[in-house]
Parts: structure tokens; sequence; C-alpha cells
């Protein structure tokens, strides 16, 4: 098998890491395997340089920016490299450039346009494991280029995908995606598997583990994903694929808590046609992301709107909201609410999974405010304080400890 | 005018000396000239990743032990642009393969072969200032690879070679070349200007300011160099530059001082033919650079042979020797010694410099052991004891403190 394995910076955080994970990936080529490992930074690397360029300019260059970050992951290929030659495997490090990346020319946030496998496909025809540094490539204009957050995960991918690699292995200090945050509901399960659309659904699960640009990217590339860790390589990860690899179709796989939503709230609002239309609009052009939406009709021509938005783009949002403010009777916005998730592959062709949803939420007396609902997914806006009961009761309804 | 301008790691060891350095660039582009500066890694970054390289292997692949040290140079030039650029200065950093250097692939101590000087000048035509990552170019293979030893310099000197710049100068924490080493004796003076020659044979007087190397290539490719420091900008250094430029030649530059030589005396060599041969060819094969050679005929078909090698090569020189031990009586080492010299291109054409270095040392009672002589160089051997009286001496015989 040819597998992509990546590294990121906690993995690869001291010297002794580096060696653990020289080790992990020995054993895949004593197996006989083929490997490409994508590594980051060491972690603190990153944010060390970024601090030496906020001494110089509040706003560097960023292709300036680009040569700088991009030179901390070129020190982990070549030790791991090192490391893994001294037990006498052939190896060779790749900067992004060598590894044949282009991207666009949108310095620290770019895409990777194409990966010319040509070398990599003759170090790997050579015997050698290539170690490929991370989260960057080089623009059509011959510089480097960074790939932004999670841009070492992308790397990865990339490759994958290019090279049709046979799997996909991102290695964190986690060993897996769980049923749901074993912080909050001690009983979670590791999932073994998990369809691309569950992931992407279930993120706030695994935002620290796979990136949505990742998952999203493995999905139209085709690339069977696994998150694992790398400080215990014996246990087996969870497998992101897509839903026809996946045998068995659970009704539910995980619950997800988000915390980061804020609702807004407009009160009789006049309900002259477009007006709902112009808010959304407007809060796109702002670049906000409008999640959960509901609109009360009332009985004297006048409307309730509720929606969420990320904490993050409050301020952005009431900019926004200012300009219908004649609109409406009162607009206010509540922080102190979350959004539980129920996601599953198996609600697509099963009824009932919300009523269980919406009873084990009344048997805890637990308000909901807002619901939507996907194929795969049932969303409820509920009171922030009861997040956690929240999550371990729809975690025993649907029987996940099992 | 076009300025080279290169800047060490001890000019860029601070986030301070490297804002220091964009102070100093930035009045050369006030003054009106294009400026491209190369930069070596902060001090103490190159010294701690062959520490970690180290961690992993005692012999670790030169390849990669080139890409884990290139970093160090990129992050400089990064943050150098950085810092220019936030004070409105068009700027661009350049790795090496960006500034178009390409070398042999020799990893490690690669030699640069060709440098194609079309970015940079495109780069300046824009009216950017240029900040070069020292030390690495790019193989034939497409791999980055360093220069050794005082690579940075070499860059400095190939491209203002290959680009036809006016000017070099190297930035050190040393303000110039003096006449002799002033912790020796204080009245030793700064000289304006010297000869390539001259510098060369000054070397131990230049070695931690300028690599012989570098002065080599510059006087091959006419390159003017300037040694001055990052620290005292204001003050002028000293030119290194063809004889031809030097108006009015000293008869004598310098004095030179060597403690890193041992005198091997072989006494009563049976005088066949051939055997000073043999012997120096032994050490020549074994890489052994012997300096000074003199030769006794005695008088019953015996001779004595004296020359000097490195202490450094004193383990491999004895390894030789030993293998003509039957020719020779005895064969003693003595490492008690050091080298004098006194340089001056106004040697060439004038008769008596020798005379009077050979009376100040009769003055002070010092015994010359042995003695050699070029055209711009006498050198004595004398006993390592008198070294700072022979200098000293020779500095007031000379006038050289007028």
């Amino acid at each position: 098998m040819l597998k992509v394995l990546k590294f990121g910076g906690t993995s690869v955080g001291t010297l002794e890491r580096i060696q653990n994970v020289a080790n992990i990936i020995k054993d895949k080529k004593n197996d006989g395997h083929d490997v490409i490992a994508v590594v980051s930074a060491m972690s603190g690397e990153t944010n060390k340089l970024i601090e030496y360029a906020d001494h110089f300019s509040s706003n560097p260059a960023s292709a300036e920016i680009d040569m700088l970050l991009s030179s901390g992951e070129r020190v982990t290929s070549a030790l791991l490299s090192i490391a893994l030659n001294d037990q006498g495997y052939k190896t060779t490090s790749m900067s992004g450039r060598e590894a044949g990346i282009t991207t666009s020319d949108a310095h620290t946030k770019a895409r990777i346009e194409n990966i010319d496998v040509s070398n990599m496909k003759n170090a790997i025809a050579d015997g050698k494991i290539i170690i490929v540094a991370g989260f960057q490539g080089v623009t059509n204009n011959g510089r480097v280029s960074t790939l932004g957050r999670g841009g070492s995960d992308l790397t990865a991918v990339a490759i994958a995908g290019a090279i049709k690699a046979d799997l996909c292995e991102i290695y964190t200090d986690v060993d897996g995606i769980y049923t749901t945050d074993p912080r909050i509901e001690p009983k979670a399960k590791k999932l073994d598997k998990i369809s691309y659309d569950e992931m992407l659904e279930l993120a706030s699960l695994g935002a620290k583990v796979l990136q949505t640009r990742s998952v999203e990217m493995a999905k139209k590339l085709n690339v069977n994903l696994v998150s694992r860790s790398s400080f215990s390589p014996q246990t087996p990860g969870t497998l992101i694929t897509k839903e026809e690899n996946i045998m068995e179709k659970p009704l539910v796989s995980g619950i997800a808590l988000d915390r980061n939503q804020v609702r807004v709230g407009l009160y009789s609002v006049i309900d002259k046609p477009g007006i709902a239309a112009s808010i959304f609009t407007g809060l796109a052009d702002a670049n906000v992301n409008v999640d959960m939406i509901i609109q009360t009709v009332g009985v004297d021509g006048v409307t309730d709107l509720d929606f969420t938005v990320p904490k993050t783009e409050l301020d952005i949002t009431k900019e926004v909201m200012a300009r219908f403010e004649n609109d409406a009777k009162n607009i206010d916005y509540n922080e102190e609410i979350s959004k539980v998730s129920i996601v599953g592959v198996g609600m697509k062709s099963h009824a009932g999974i919300a009523s269980k949803a919406f009873q084990a939420m009344a048997d805890e007396n637990i308000n909901i405010r807002i619901i939507s609902t996907s194929e795969i997914k049932i969303s409820m806006i509920i009171l922030e304080k009861y997040s956690e009961l929240a999550v371990r009761a729809l975690h025993e309804a649907y029987n996940l400890d099992k």
C-alpha cells in the first residue's frame, strides 16, 4: 500500500517526539508499505516566527510571511529524514516546491492548484521514504507560499489524492473521532468509520483533529482519511470515507456541541415583502455565516425572526443589523445559547429520529429554541447552561455508549 | 551605485540588531544607491540546528543538513524584508534559488557554478531592495545546497561579481583590517586600503573578518570589497581591491601572527636522492599543508630538514612521518613556536625590507628558527613565548603606528 501520513506540530514538538514519529514511519515501511510523510513545524516554532514578524510590522507583506513561516516545516522534514536515514532507511526530505505543489498566489492562504507527482513517484520507485514539508507550495511566480490554517492536513490529503495513495493517516494527539466530546460524556465511544458528510457535520467534534477544509478535499478527491494518534500508534483510529464504504450505517453517529453561536432575535418585524431577503443578503455581503433561521408569522401582519451567527462575527452582525433597526420593534442578541446536533447517515432512510431527540429534551425539561434539520443532521438551539445535560441525554437516548 | 551588503550572524543576532541593519540599508537607499543585502542566520540558530541533527545521527546525510541549515538564512531575509517594507521601502526576500544561484552538488560544501542575475535585475529595476538568504544555492538536481564556512560572504562576493556591483561591503563586528592584532599591539592602525594579495597573506589578521575563500573570489571576479562594522556604520572600513587601485603602496601593510604551526625537525637525515621529495609527497597525499621548509646540508653526507605544519594536522603528520623513522637519526615536533609575517606589496620593489626585520629581532634577542620569503611577505618562525614582543617590535620597526 502507498500511505500518506501526516504529523502535526504536537506530534513533532520535541526531538524525542520526532524520534517517535520516525518509529511509526519505520513500522509502516517494515510492514511493506510505501510511505510519504507530511510534517508540520515543531509546535511553538510558527508562533515564535510570527512574533518576530510582529516586532517589525503590524502588517507584514504576506509573501514575506510565507518565506518566514515555511522554514519551520523544512526543519522538521530534514530532521525526520536524518532520523530515519540513520536507522538505515533511504529517505529524502522535500519542500513543497520539490514535492511539485503549485498554488495560487494568495500568500498566507494559497490554494493548491496542481501537484506534479513525478518527483515523488521517482523517489518511491527508488525505495525512498519521502518527508514533505507541509503547509507550503510555490506560486507560478516561483515564490514560496503557505496554505493557511490546517495547511499541512491539506498538503497530505492533496498529495494522497494526486498520487492515488491507498490511505491518508492524520496523526494528532487524539486517537480518533468520538460519538461525542469525552470531556462531557465519559461514556463516549470512538467510531471505527464515519462518512465524509457526517464528519463535516460533526466538525465541532473533530475541529482540533481534522480541519473542515481537509475533509472537504478528501471527499472531493475520494481520499480515505484516518484520524489517529501518534502517541498511541497501536490504537486504530477512525476511518473517514465515502458512505458507500460503510456497510452498517448507524442511525446516529455522534452528538456535536457548538458553543460558538449567538442567537439574533428580531421581534415584531413589519411583514413587508423582501425584508428577510434584505437582511440575509446584507449579512452574506458582510461574510457573516448565518447558520439556523426560524421565522414565526404572527397574527397582525408582524413576524418574529430568529437566526444564529458565530460569536466571532457578532460585531459585524450588529453593524449590518443597525440598518434594519426601524423594521423591527426590537433586536436582541443572546450569547447564552448553544447548539446540539445529532448526526447520522442512517437518518436519511429512517423516520422518527427527531422525535426521540425532542422526547429526550422534554424529559430533561430543556426548552428547544430553534430546530433545523438536514438529511443527516438535527440541530437544536438550547440555553447554554443545559449543554452538557443535553449532550449526555442524547448520547444515551441513541444508545451511543453501546 | 549598486552595492552588495553582507551582514553576518552577529550583525543580525537579535531583533534589535536586525532593525539596526535595516537602518544601515535604508541609509544606503536614501543616498541613492541600489542595494542587494545578503544575510546569514541569526547567530546561534545554525548551531542549534546542527545540535538537533546530531541528536538523530552522528553522520547525517549532507543533502538533509543543507535542507535543515538553509532555513536559518531564509528566516533572517524575510524578517529584514518585513522590517524595511514596514518603513515604506519596496523589498523582496530571495532564497539562493530565487537569486539564481546554482551550485555543484557537493552538499554542505557546494561551489557556486553560476548566478542567473535576471530575477535580481528585474527586482532592482522595480526599485526593490533585495534581501538574499546567504550561504545557499540549488544544485542542478533542484535540491537546496549550502556553501560551507564563510558561505554568506561567498554569496555576497559572487553576486557582486555576477551583477557587476560597484562595491561589496562585508559587515561584521570589527570595523576593518588593522596593521596587526590590536589586542597585541594597541597602537595598531586601521588600514584604509589593502590589496587582495596582501589580504590573503594577512589571513590571520582577517580570519574572523574575511574568509580567505571570499578574498580569493573577490580577486578573481575583480570585486571591490570593504570590511566594516554594522555596530559603527559611520566608521569607514578597509577597502580590499586590486593593487593597481592603490596609489600609495606602503612598504609594509601589516604584521600577522600565526600560532597554529608546529615545527617538525628531522636530524641527520641520510642524504640519499629523493628522500625530501618522498616526505613531502607523502604529506601532500595526506592533505597536510606544509608551510615553511628549510634544509641544512651537513658535512658528512647527512642533512637536517625542518618544516612547519598546522597544529590541527599534527596527528596525520606523525602517521606519515612514521614511515621515515629509519631515514633520520631522530624526528621531533615542537609546538612551542609561532610564525610572524611582515606583509606589504611595496616589498616587491624595495630591497632591505628583510634586514630591518632581522635587526628588530636581534635587538630583542629573539632567535629566528626558519625564514621564508615571498614577493610580498617575509615569515619567521620564532619561539612562541616571544610572539607578542616580536609583533610589537616589528610594528614599531616599520613605523606602522604612524
